[in-house]
């Protein structure tokens, strides 16, 4: 059994991680204004506050992070640094901070989305920040001590955001919950580490 | 004949890449302390006083923009921003005040590199802020108007960075100035948009 700090944990996609980690570990979960501790992952005393409280785990996992959508003719500077402070520099600080509450052999699992790979209308600054965070992952993960991994799991548009997205994603799969689940059982359970896990269906 | 505005055109890459390039095109140069006119790409309104004094391009191209190379352990918070702010947001800044100066059919060439897809040690944010251009360009290539096209340069260690970097890029080859040349020329004078051109030997 492992404890698992899940960031994001009551969201779309943590929810349905949560829901299935919690059968076999301890899971607890964080959020702006939900979950059993709060945290601003923007800001990274207040990730360090986050796990100061929990303790060390045994893997952290990011499901959290925006990012602006919209026109780029429409995008100003400020609006990308909403997904720079957030999705992007926010899973950096989870790692930069919370690699000193790692357990050895424990895991980092971040979250990006196949924007990164296949973007679509409005999504400069979302692809963008995805995008970063898949280099990211790969240049970090030279640098961890003590057997720590780190993965990413990037998914296409998932089945319980079709209602809301599916406009925006022309002719775009639905990925089934339980193969986004799988995505963080593989990084969290298997031993792979820099991995991009892609779970994209028809690109 | 294309008028050609190129941002570190004095550097290491830039000035290769000028001096081929002036032997069939009009050619400005720009730089934070040289070049025809000034500009810090990273000050939109910098970006936008350097446009109005050379007036409408062909092609903009950047060769410039910086990130922090240091530990992943002994990175802080602001290294990271160093990256985003210069070699990240200012490339964006560039595409977004520069496409209302751009002609019809003109284009855009970015730089990032190697470190995007395989990075080196103490590399976190130089990554990053490649991997995050490199997405970026894929989406915003989807918006622009007017037959405005956007390509982006990834060149492997060049040749004559060899002496300052080979220490950090154990088993590189090499790349020659004339195939990085040739990565500027196929986005400038081609026809393709959203490239990455991938300028790798061995991987």
């Amino acid at each position: 059994m492992m404890k698992i700090l899940i960031v994001g944990g009551n969201g779309t996609i943590g929810s349905k991680v949560r829901d299935h980690l919690s059968k076999k570990h301890e899971v607890i979960t964080a959020g702006r204004n939900s979950g059993d501790v709060n945290v601003d992952m923007r800001d990274g005393r207040s990730v360090k506050a986050m796990l100061e409280k929990t303790g060390k785990v045994d893997a952290l996992v990011c499901t959290a992070g925006e990012a602006k959508w919209a026109d780029f003719d429409a995008m100003t500077e400020e609006d990308f640094y909403i997904g720079i402070k957030s999705k992007l520099m926010g899973q950096v600080n989870l790692v930069s901070v919370g690699k000193e509450y790692m357990n050895p052999g424990g895991s980092f699992t971040l979250s990006t989305g196949i924007l990164a790979d296949h973007p679509v209308l409005m999504t400069t600054s979302a692809a963008m920040v995805n995008g970063a965070i898949h280099s990211f992952v790969k240049a970090v993960c030279l640098e961890l001590k003590n057997q720590i991994r780190i993965n990413v799991v990037s998914s296409g548009l998932v089945e319980d955001a079709v209602d809301h997205y599916q406009d925006y994603f022309p002719g775009h799969n639905p990925i089934p919950m339980k193969k986004v689940v799988n995505g963080f059982v593989k990084s969290i359970e298997g031993a792979g580490s820099g991995e991009i896990i892609r779970i994209y269906d028809n690109c």
